[in-house]
C-alpha cells in the first residue's frame, strides 16, 4: 500500500499531472498568511508535527543586548513574505499565534568566507544570511525549497514527526559551511537565551539542548544532528560576557574541533569540501526529554538518508488527513483555500512526546502519556470555538487526546487547573477566561469521551476556582469581575459565564445535578454586567456601578481586551435567545447586527488594535479577532438566516485569500481556519457545549466527510454559485429539515446534508 | 540490633560516658581544618553522603553583580572558623578542596522583621544574618548545633544519605520566617546561577531545582523541601534584571503565595507563628535527576519527623565505617586526629544517584547505576596518591564501585577520557595528570578488580592518547611536554610517565603484553626532562633545550604546579631506584634529601602559592601539597629508613593537630587525612599501581583492621612513645621481616605486624 502510494507520488513528479489527478495536499498552499498578519509559516511539517522546520526572514534575534523592539509581534512565525533576505532555517514555530517564542536550532548552509553573524538585510554580505526570491522558492505540505542567492545553494526541507530532514545542494566545488545558531531564536533578546549545551559525539553526530526563558519561561528542547558526510573541521564561538570559570579556555583552545560546548549564547560552524552539484544532508531530531530520546526518534523515524523517501511519506500522512473531507468548490481558489485552511487546522496542537510516549511535564518531570498522544500548544481562547468542535467531527481521537493532554497538564499543575495558554510544558497564561473547561464540554456533549469524564469534571470546577487568577475571587463573590480589581473585567465576566455554562452542561450530562445547579447559575453572571441604558455590557466597578467614561467602539475601552463593547456584547452564546431579550427583542437585535456589519469605523478605533487590520474587519464586524466569530450565526436567533447565509458567505470571501497576504488576521492556530472550513460545510458551533450547529451557507459545491466511525456524511449544495448565497430549503438524509441547526448526531451517524440554494 | 545500638546510644546521652565507654564516631571532630586552609566544614553528613548540610559564614555569594573577589579560595567549603556571623545552612559542600563550587540551596530561620538580603558581617542587623559564638556550637559526627545569637534561635541539623533535616528551636512566641535562598552560593558571582524552578506544592512540601554554570559548568541539582508544620505565608522575590515575558507579573502577583516560581536569582520565604520554645522542622531531600526523586528520596530515608532518630542512625553509620580501623593512641589528642582523618576521608568521593540508582551523567541524559553504586567528586591528582589505596584495604567494594562510577564516566565522555577532576557530572579539568589509571592500576595490581577489567584497560589507554588535552600529542611525539606548548610542562611529564607506569603493571596483569611495553617504554619518560648540569627536573621546550632561567625553589617556576623543582624532581615513585640513579647515587640522593627537609626557604617563595602556608612546610618539604607525599618514604630505598621514621613522625605530629586550624593544608578531599591514617599505622603506599607499601614509624599504639573479607589485620607498636619513633625490628605474624616494605597480600590475608621501637 505505501509502495503503490509512493510509486504514484513519483509518478506524478515524473510525469506531472492532470488537474484532475491533482491530490489535495496539492492544493495546499503553506505561503497564505505570510504576508503581513497572519503568521503562518511556509516551511515543512506534517500533520499535528512536533517538528517545524521553516525559513527565518528577520534580524530581531540577533539583536542581543537590545530589549524587545516590537518586531516580536511581526515575527510570530519567524518569516515575512516581503523580507528579501532569509537567516536560515529553525525547527520549531507556531502557526498563527499572536504572541511569539520557539525559532529553535537554526541552520544556514553558507559558502565564501565563514561568518558566525547574520548580519543585516540591508547590508549584503555583512553576515552569513542571504537574498532569496520567490520565484526560486516553492512551498507545499512538508515540503519547502529555496535558493539562497548570495550563496548560490538550494536549501529543501522535508520533515518526519519528530525529524527536521535538510537536503543543501551546492553549485560549485568549494569549502562550504554549516552554521549552527544556537542564539537564534524567536522573541529572541539579551536574556531570553538560558543555556545551550552540546556535543560533538562522533563526525557525523551531534547532540545537545537548548534552554530558554521566552513566553514560556522554563522550555527545554533537546536535539540529534546528523550530517550525510563527516564535516573537515568544526569550531564554536561563545557571546558570553563572562565565563565564571576558565579552566575549559584556559586548557583547551575551545573554538576549534572541541567537541563539548556549553553557554548562554553559543555558535557553532561546520565545514565541508563539497563538488559542484554536491548534496549536503542533514537530520536534527527533537525531544522534549532528552538528547538520547532525540537520538531514537532520529532513528526511528529516518534511520536512513533518502529525502524523497521522508517526503513522500509526509505527504502522504497530509494527504491521509486532508482526504478526510473531499470537496468540490466552484473555483480552484476556493479548493486551495479549503485545503489550506485544512492544512493549518491540522498543525496545532503538535504532538509533545518522544516515539516512547516520554515528555517533560509541567514539573519539570519526565511523564509517559500512557494510552494516548500527548500534545503541546494549547491556545484555546481561540481554538474552543471551532477548532476543537472541528476536530469532535473530523478527529474525534486526537480531540480526545487532546482533553488527555489537557488532563495531564491539570495533574501536574501546581496551580490544579487546565491550561490557559500552554506549550511545552508552560503555562504562559496568555488572554483569558478558562476555556478548556469548552473543549471538553463540547467533547461530552458530543459523546467523544475517550477520557476521564470523572476527573475532567473535577479539573474543569478546579480551574473555574483559582481565586487568584484574573480576578475570580472578586467573580465568585460579586457575579463578576470588578474592572478596579481585575482589567478586560467584561470580557472576563463574559467567558467566565459561557464557561460556566459549559461546565454546568457537563455535569448535567454525567449526572453531577448540585455542580449543575451551581454552574447554571454561573452561567447567568453576564447579566451583571449588562447595562441597560447603554444597551452594552459594560465594566463595573467592586462598588457595583459602571465606570463613566466609556466608547463602546474603542477596543482598548477598559473593560474589554482583543473586541469592544460592540462586539464583546453579543457574547453570550450558550443563550442567544436570553441576549435578544435583554437587548430589547429581535427587532431591536436585528437593527443591532445590521449596525455592526455596516457602520463605517473611523481611523482612530484601529491604533490600539495590534493583530487586526482594515482587512479583518467588515464595518464593525471584527473577523480578524475571535470574540465574533459567532456573530453571523446570530442572525438565525431572530428568524433572518438569509442575514446569517449573506454574512458568511461575505466573510468567506473576504477574510480568506489564496494569496500569501489572503488571511484577514492571525490564523490563531488555526482557529481561523476552522472557522473557514465550518462555514463553507453551510454550519458553525455557536456554543461549543451542545451538541448543535448553526446552519449557514455552504460555500463548497458539494463535500464528503469521511468520518473515524466509518460513515460518510455529504454536504451538498444545489444550484451553487457565487451569487447563489442564499438557502432556499435544506434536506437531512431527503427530509426537509425545518430548522436553523442539526445535531451533532446527524452527522456522525453519516447520510446527506443537501442546500438548495436560491438561484 | 539496630533498636540496641539505638538504646545505647540514649543511654550515652542521658547519663554521660566513661571514656572508655566511648564510641570512636564520637571522637571525631569535624571543626578540625575548619580554619585557614584546611578546607573542611562543620556540618553534618554521613559516610560518602549526597548531602552535606553545613553552614556558611561569608557572603562572597552575595555579592552579585561584581566579579569574584578572590575570596573564592578561602570559601571553599563555605565556612570559616574566625568569622562571626552565620549566614544560614546550605546542602552540598566540598571537604577539603582546593577549588570551590556548590554550597546549594541555603535556608536561614530569623525572627522580627523579614529580610531577604544577608547583609554583611561588619552591619549587625543589616540582613537576615546572625551573629553565633564557637561556645554555644556543637560540631559532630552527622550532628551541627548552633545558637544564632541576633534572632535566638538554635539549630540543629543531621543527614541521611540523601536528606538534610533541620531542627529550629525558637525561644519565644513571635512570627518566625525560613529564608530560602535560591542565589547563594560558593563560588558565586553575577553569571552563577543560569536557572531555578520552585513549586510550592502544597501546604508543607516544595521542590524545584537549581541549575549552576560554576566550576561545574552544567551542574542541576533537584530538591524537595518539607516543613513540619505548614507556613502561614510564603513569598518570593526575584533579582533579575530583565524578566522576558511580563505575562506571569501582569496577572498575578507572584511576591506572595504564587506557588510557581521561575528566576535567574531568587529568594524565598516562610512566615511562622511560633510558641516559646516550639520546634520547626525542616527535610530537604537532594537528586541529580528530578523533584519527584527527591520527594522519593526523602520519603525512603527519612518518611517521619523524629530528628533524634536520624541523627542516631547517621551516627550509628559512622560508628560502622570508624570502627574497620580500631587504634589505641598514646593520646587523646592522637585519637581525635585519627577519627577524624577517618571521618574527613570517608566523606568523598559522595554517592551520586537516587535511591532508586539514576543519576545524571556527563551527556546529561539519566543513567542507572547497574549492580554499582555510583559516586562523584573525584580530585583525583590528589587521591589517587593514598585516599584510594587505603579503601582498597579498608573500603575495597567502595573503591571498586568508585572505579565503576569512572569508567560509567568514561563511557558517557565525549572525550573519551577518564575523570581528571570531576563532580556533578562535570568534568572541571583541574590539575594534572589522568591519574584515574592510577587508582584502576592500583586496585587491579591488589586483585580488587569488581569492575570491567578490559574496558577499564581501554579508559586508561584511550584517556592517556587524548591528544588536545595537556600537551599530550607533543608528549607522544617528544616524550616529554614541551614547555612553549604547555605549561607545568614538567610536572605533567613526570606524571604521565608514572600513569604510564601504571597502565604499563595493569596490562601486565590483564596479559596485555604490547600495551605492556609500549607503556612501560612511555613510563620511562620522565628521564627526558632530567637537567643533570642542574641535578633537577627542568623544563624544556619543543626544541629540545632546556629552559634559561631556573630557579629551582620558586613554585611559580615555568613547568610545575603545585611544587617548584626541589619537590617535584623527587617524583618518579615507580621507580626510586632509578632516580636515585640520575641523582648520583644513594649518598648524593641523601643529602639531598636531607637538605630538603632543613633548609630555610626565604619568604618569597611563598608569596605565589596559595593553599599552602607555612604551616604546611618543613623546611622545603611541602606537605600541603601532594607531589611531596611519598617523599619522606624515599630514604627507605637510599638504605636509611629510620631518616623516613624519624620525618614520618614528625609530620604527623606537625602537620596534623585536633584543633580546629589544625590541618597544614587542605585535607583535598581525604588525600591528607588518607596519608595521616597509613603513616599512624606505619606504612605507605609510595607508588599506587605496586602491590607494596613503604614501611615507616607508626604513631599508634595498636589498630585492628577489620577487613571487608573478614579477616583482621592487627598492627602492634611496641614501647610506643611520643620520643620513641625508630623502629628496631619488626615482626609479620611472629616472623621478622627483613625488609622495608609488606605487600597488599600481606594485610589482607589478615594477621599481625609488630613494631618494636627502640627506647
Amino acid at each position: 500500500m505505501k509502495l503503490q502510494l509512493l510509486a504514484a507520488t513519483l509518478l506524478f513528479s515524473l510525469f506531472g499531472y492532470s488537474q484532475k489527478a491533482k491530490k489535495n495536499y496539492q492544493y495546499v498552499n503553506p505561503l497564505i498568511g505570510t504576508q503581513r498578519m497572519g503568521h503562518t509559516y511556509p516551511g515543512a511539517t506534517v500533520p499535528f508535527g512536533s517538528v517545524q522546520l521553516s525559513p527565518e526572514t528577520d534580524t530581531i534575534a540577533y539583536e542581543l543586548n537590545k530589549k524587545y523592539n516590537g518586531k516580536v509581534y511581526e515575527y510570530c512565525a519567524g518569516y515575512q513574505y516581503e523580507d528579501k533576505t532569509i537567516v536560515g532555517f529553525s525547527h520549531t514555530h507556531f502557526s498563527g499565534t499572536g504572541h511569539s517564542d520557539l525559532g529553535d536550532f537554526l541552520l544556514m548552509p553558507t559558502t565564501g568566507k565563514l561568518q558566525l553573524n547574520p548580519g543585516t538585510a540591508d547590508k549584503p554580505g555583512s553576515g552569513y544570511r542571504s537574498a532569496y526570491s520567490h520565484a526560486n522558492e516553492v512551498a507545499q505540505a512538508d515540503y519547502y525549497k529555496v535558493k539562497l542567492d548570495d550563496h548560490n545553494i538550494t536549501a529543501e526541507l522535508t520533515t518526519s514527526q519528530r525529524v527536521g530532514f535538510h537536503r543543501y545542494t551546492f553549485s560549485k566545488a568549494e569549502t562550504a559551511h554549516i552554521i549552527a545558531d544556537f542564539m537564534y531564536g524567536i522573541y529572541n533578546h539579551e536574556n531570553k537565551n538560558v543555556w545551550t549545551f552540546v556535543r560533538v559525539e562522533n563526525d557525523t553526530l551531534i547532540t545537545g539542548y537548548r534552554q530558554t526563558r521566552g513566553w514560556a519561561r522554563n522550555r527545554t528542547v533537546y536535539f540529534a544532528m546528523a550530517f550525510s558526510k563527516a564535516p573537515k573541521n568544526y569550531g564554536a564561538q561563545t557571546y558570553d560576557t563572562d565565563n565564571i570559570y576558565n579552566g575549559f579556555w584556559r586548557r583547551f583552545d575551545q573554538t576549534k574541533n572541541f567537541p563539548e560546548q556549553a553557554a548562554q549564547n553559543l555558535r557553532m560552524y561546520f565545514d565541508f569540501d563539497v563538488a559542484a552539484g554536491e548534496q549536503v544532508q542533514v537530520k536534527f531530531a527533537l525531544s522534549p526529554v532528552s538528547t538520547e530520546a532525540a537520538v531514537a526518534n532520529m532513528q526511528k523515524e529516518i534511520p536512513h538518508w533518502d529525502f524523497e523517501k521522508t517526503k513522500a511519506e509526509g505527504q502522504q500522512l497530509w494527504e491521509k488527513e486532508l482526504d478526510k473531507i473531499k470537496v468540490e468548490t466552484l473555483t480552484e481558489g476556493d479548493k486551495v483555500n479549503f485545503y489550506t485552511a485544512m492544512y493549518h487546522a491540522f498543525i496545532n496542537p503538535t504532538v509533545y512526546m518522544d516515539a516512547d510516549g516520554k515528555y517533560k511535564g509541567l514539573d519539570q518531570n519526565i511523564h509517559t502519556a500512557d494510552g494516548f498522544t500527548n500534545y503541546t500548544t494549547f491556545s484555546l481562547w481561540d481554538t474552543y470555538r471551532a477548532l476543537h468542535p472541528l476536530f469532535n467531527v473530523i478527529q474525534p481521537k486526537r480531540n480526545a487526546d487532546m482533553i488527555n493532554s489537557m488532563l495531564a497538564h491539570y495533574t501536574q499543575s501546581v496551580h490544579h487547573a487546565l491550561p490557559v495558554w500552554s506549550h511545552y510544558a508552560n503555562e504562559n497564561w496568555c488572554m483569558i477566561g478558562y476555556h478548556a473547561v469548552s473543549v471538553i464540554a463540547d467533547a461530552v456533549a458530543k459523546g467523544n469521551t475517550g477520557f476521564d469524564t470523572k476527573l475532567a469534571l473535577e479539573a474543569c470546577v478546579s480551574s473555574s476556582n483559582l481565586s487568584y487568577y484574573d480576578g475570580i475571587k472578586y467573580y465568585e463573590k460579586l457575579g463578576y469581575v470588578p474592572e478596579d480589581k481585575s482589567g478586560a473585567s467584561v470580557s472576563k465576566t463574559l467567558e467566565y459565564a459561557y464557561d460556566d455554562w459549559c461546565i454546568a452542561q457537563m455535569a448535567k450530562k454525567l449526572g453531577e445535578t448540585n455542580t449543575f445547579i451551581k454552574y447554571s447559575t454561573r452561567a447567568e453572571n453576564y447579566k451583571n454586567v449588562w447595562d441597560k441604558s447603554s444597551g452594552f455590557m459594560r465594566a463595573k466597578l467592586a462598588d457595583g456601578t459602571f465606570i463613566k467614561e466609556f466608547d463602546p467602539l474603542e477596543t482598548s475601552q477598559a473593560g474589554y481586551i482583543e473586541g469592544n463593547a460592540w462586539n464583546y456584547s453579543l457574547y453570550v452564546p450558550q443563550d442567544p435567545k436570553a441576549l435578544i431579550e435583554l437587548n430589547g427583542g429581535k427587532e431591536k437585535f436585528t437593527q443591532h447586527l445590521d449596525s455592526l456589519f455596516t457602520m463605517q469605523l473611523p481611523d482612530k478605533y484601529f491604533e490600539h488594535t495590534e493583530d487586526i487590520t482594515r482587512d479583518g474587519i467588515i464595518g464593525n464586524y471584527v473577523h480578524g479577532n475571535e470574540p465574533s466569530h459567532h456573530v453571523a450565526y446570530l442572525y438565525n436567533w431572530v428568524g433572518q438566516p438569509h442575514k446569517t447565509q449573506a454574512r458568511v458567505r461575505m466573510i468567506l470571501n473576504a477574510m480568506y485569500r489564496p494569496t500569501p497576504d489572503g488571511l484577514g488576521g492571525n490564523d490563531d492556530t488555526g482557529q481561523m481556519s476552522a472557522w473557514y472550513i465550518f462555514s463553507s460545510l453551510g454550519l458553525y458551533p455557536v456554543a461549543p457545549g451542545s451538541d448543535e450547529y448553526a446552519l449557514g451557507s455552504p460555500l463548497v459545491k458539494e463535500a464528503t466527510l469521511k468520518l473515524e466511525n466509518g460513515k460518510t456524511f455529504t454536504i451538498t449544495a444545489k444550484n451553487q454559485s457565487a451569487n447563489n448565497v442564499y438557502v432556499k430549503k435544506i434536506e437531512l438524509n431527503g427530509k426537509p429539515l425545518n430548522s436553523t441547526t442539526i445535531k451533532h448526531s446527524d452527522i456522525m451517524e453519516g447520510g446527506t446534508l443537501v442546500f438548495y440554494m436560491k438561484k
